[in-house]
């Protein structure tokens, strides 16, 4: 039986080291946090994720949801191992106290998201999506609203869903048809209609399920800007917070999808009868502008699943390279477990070094996060919002690219028993595959990292984490026995400049720049890992010539970053003509010619 | 429903204009072929594929086979597209005439066998199998057991398979413990174990199975050069052909795997009872030396498979793309179907570039493989023997890594719909993904190409190689609109060359070498590919300008060939660094780092 090994130490680093905890000395409203602290929390949650989450997985992917009349059956043990991490305080842990969260800073919050994601990615979707809709109710909902809702939500008693997508509507929001209707004698709206794709949209691990839906209104003009949101509760919540009466909507159908068997993806239909009750989140015809406040924390959260998945794909398969004994190294002699050969250790090394890259970009933005939200000053606080806006896109979408990457090689490194559903490494392709789909494709992400990210400011918080890089080039030259690391990091630094300069110029051919927009984010992505890579060889380089203890660690993240930079960087290069090229071959073809 | 249009306008293109059809003038013992028998085969086969394979696709995947006392149960009506393949003479349309074959050249079978794979994969898969174990008797069983069991393995009516796998003997086949001892007085060997991963190991679709098994006999060494290959029937053959008795092996189990649920994966014991009646075939303990002699020619058809899968891949996420709307162009205007996003268009070339890449290598090695067997002089049958020595692996390393890229990127182009099991594109990455593992894995296959085909003739075979793509070049440049295609290809072969000479400089560092294979077969696929397109480009421009007719074809031609130089050759830059980097920062790593 594969076991999960939280990545405590790694994460451990990047956050007291790479990051630094000073970051977070002063920051408003946020837990102090000492690194015994940090340590606990995060062996705490690892004990959860470890032992009871991620024996689950396997079982939860043969087992599946079942639709039996209306109600979601789960496979067996996952309500329980959801009802722990309740009762463990742990969907709370980064919320406000004063909303009865732990208050922990964000930083420390997605050090525990990936390990939920790494044990259990189906389960751990249920609090992903719940944070979403708690995150939207706290931001937007008036206080009789929040009184009502919020605190159960925040505990995790009640779990919430995001209710976007309709048969029409998918990337394209605008085309949503679901009607809400006032009910002036309710003092409410009544939702009629159908939305389908909602993670966890029925089940019955949670009391209650509390829906956030975007519908229109009557009056609505059309497309993106009629959209209003909609708290739309499974049970009605009275005064007291008790369970009132089930509201009209009910799970029509479960998608029979790839992977992530054991998280319920719903078919929903509202108002069949009476029509569904439910409540204004916010403006009225505000509610795509509202949805776009928390959507880049939904989309941090998959790159950090990416970056969960990807380690357990690790894990699993190194696990596997060690005890399996096939042939000889050069040379000769006995046979050897796969890991001794070099093109096994390729591979896992391959997973493993954009892993561990994207982690540090993925915590990274986190802290961003924390200083956006309470930083002291507001110039502070508008610079770190600028680089969490940035970074989010591009954590997402590489960390779930990489991942995809990871799941399948992890496959390869198990050869033939990578390819039966014997092993769990078929599972996790099969499980991260819909990672680069969700919370906005990997496309439209690269869009919005260009467009919106760099072209809109000019190109200037991109330069700006790009100076930094240029410290760490002159750091990591600095030290002899790293100055090959600095001369790859420079001349990726140096290419992805040229081709940001090359989109800035070319800025009035939105074509070209959407053609791009893909190829130019997976290379911004590369070199931005390889910037925390180089920073993390620096720290381990000094962590081993001053002989600080724990030898094993700094060595492997410097051979690791020294892969980095040979295997993993270079590929950045492999963009830069496509990101340069423009969008005429792409154009030039004909519909008779595809 | 998803339809497959077999890509005869493109294969036509590579095999008449690309590759031409006077190079098969002259070869001996080859039918001769005329564009209009081409046309016709094609046109057939095709028929074949597409209107009784391809619909079988979907069903195939959902029923899956089972184990029924021993029996395999296929899904429904694969039974009768296999035998309307046998009848059809498709699977015996390569081989030698005087057995019953239709003595094609190879170059047109194996376009006909990209359309098996692209229709139906998992059932492409029985006649692929056969198609080994038919060779390794061809070439290596004596006459008697020839007459006995040739000519219905030729014709399909009897399916045979290879039996390689045990549990402890995967990529290092020396570890095989399969016993056959000697039974003279049955003037036969009686075989004894287990065998597994057996494609297409038990069914009924044809009369009956004749196993190729790799077995120990007692005298023998230990290792490799202990094995020698035995052909063991389920029936055995009376001297009239008409079947006898049962032999003493049974199918045990079947594989529960990732994707070809329609291709039973089987566990066959051998020898439960009196012990199976084997037939040694070839020289005995020279049975791993038999198999390879015929390796090259299975890794090539998986090579093919990956062609046939990425474009099926290609097709569907085009055709969906077609119908899907959401969204608008840049400027507004109406809602578009998606094809006329340019990200989808990007995805749609990342997939299409690379298979017409491919595509040409694979039927280019096919037509060396026909001057290999059957050119009038000697040296220009060892040449191209070099010729396919070196490109087989990279064919089949190279297509299958793209073609899981390429079936990948078609869940991608279909968003969410694409991750349920509704659509097809789901079961394509399922499929296909078992390609880059079996026939060798592409590690083995990396190894293969580096060591075995280039470092060992000093880089020889792939210089001349070079020196044609170096023609290609100046063709390129020598075309004012062509230019820039010909300087990205003189990068890409210089870099190529490069990174060659690095390797043979450093040949006495194995360790070196190995962990450089797999990246190096990388590279010099894109390239290779590139030089193919090149080569593409060259003479559509030349059909467009002289207005030779299907404007569409030729013109789609050049803007996929721009596309692969932009979007797909520059990747070949990025295996650089690791190819010349050595294996110091892998090595280093120690059992506790990992």
């Amino acid at each position: 039986m594969a076991t999960y090994q939280p990545p405590i130490r790694d994460q451990r680093f990047v956050i007291e080291e790479l990051i630094g905890l000073d970051r977070l000395d002063g920051l408003a409203g946020v837990e102090p946090v000492t690194p015994e602290l940090l340590g606990a929390v995060l062996e705490e949650a690892g004990r959860l994720a470890g032992e009871v989450w991620a024996p689950l997985n396997r079982a939860g992917d043969r087992q599946g949801c079942r639709l039996e009349d209306g109600r979601v059956r789960l496979p067996e043990g996952f309500a329980d191992a959801y009802r722990a991490f309740v009762d463990g305080g742990w969907n709370g842990i980064g919320a406000d106290p004063q909303r009865g969260g732990q208050g922990l800073p964000e930083v420390a919050a997605t050090a525990t998201q990936e390990m939920w994601h790494g044990a259990n990615m189906a389960l751990a979707l249920a609090p992903m999506l719940s944070a979403g809709a708690t995150e939207l109710l706290a931001q937007h909902g008036d206080e009789p609203l929040r009184a009502r809702y919020l605190e159960r939500l925040v505990s995790g008693e009640w779990a919430g869903t995001m209710d976007l997508s309709e048969p029409q509507a998918g990337s394209d929001l605008g085309a949503v048809r679901m009607q809400a209707v006032p009910d002036e004698a309710g003092g409410c709206y009544r939702l009629y209609g159908e939305k389908i794709y909602i993670t966890w949209g029925e089940h019955e691990a949670a009391e209650n399920i509390v829906h956030l839906v975007l519908a229109r209104t009557p009056d609505a003009p059309a497309g993106h800007k009629g959209l209003s949101l909609f708290l739309v509760p499974k049970y009605l919540a009275a005064a007291d917070g008790s369970l009132g009466a089930r509201n009209d909507l009910r799970c029509t159908g479960l998608e029979e999808k790839l992977g992530i068997h054991a998280s319920p993806t719903c078919t929903l239909r509202y108002g069949d009868g009476e029509g569904a009750v439910g409540y204004l989140v916010g403006e009225r015809h505000r509610g795509l502008y509202h949805m776009f406040t928390m959507m880049n924390e939904s989309r941090h959260k998959v790159g950090v699943q990416g970056v969960g998945v990807a380690e357990r794909a690790y894990q699993l398969a190194r696990d596997f390279a060690r005890q399996r004994v096939q042939g000889r190294r050069p040379g000769g002699g006995e046979d050897v477990p796969i890991i001794a050969h070099p093109d096994v250790r390729r591979m896992l090394m391959a997973m493993r070094a954009p892993t561990e890259a994207m982690r540090a970009l993925a915590l990274l933005t986190a802290a961003e996060m924390d200083t956006a939200r309470h930083g002291a000053d507001a110039e502070a606080r508008e610079r770190a919002q600028r680089r969490v806006d940035l970074l989010t896109p591009l954590v997402k979408a590489v960390a779930t690219e990489q991942a995809v990457e990871a799941a399948s090689l992890g496959i390869q490194v198990h050869g033939g028993v990578g390819y039966t559903e014997e092993a769990e490494a078929a599972q996790l392709l099969r499980d991260v595959r819909i990672a680069p789909i969700y919370e906005g494709t990997n496309g439209i992400l690269g869009q919005d990292f260009t467009l919106r990210k760099v072209l809109k400011d000019g190109g200037e918080t991109l330069a700006a984490l790009l100076a930094e890089a240029d410290e760490t080039v002159a750091g990591l030259r600095g030290a002899a026995a790293l100055s090959g690391l600095g001369d790859a990091l420079a001349e990726a630094v140096a290419a992805l400049r040229a081709s940001t300069e090359r989109l800035l110029v070319g800025g009035d051919d939105p074509l070209a720049a959407l053609t791009a927009a893909t190829p130019y984010l997976m290379q911004a992505g590369l070199v931005l890992g390889g910037w925390q890579m180089g920073r993390a060889a620096l720290i381990a380089h000094e962590a081993v010539q001053a002989g600080r203890g724990d030898t094993d660690f700094y060595a492997a993240k410097l051979h690791t970053a020294r892969f980095y930079m040979r295997h993993t960087l270079p590929r950045a290069h492999g963009y830069t003509p496509a990101v340069q090229g423009g969008s005429d071959e792409l154009e030039a073809v004909t519909d008779t010619q595809w």
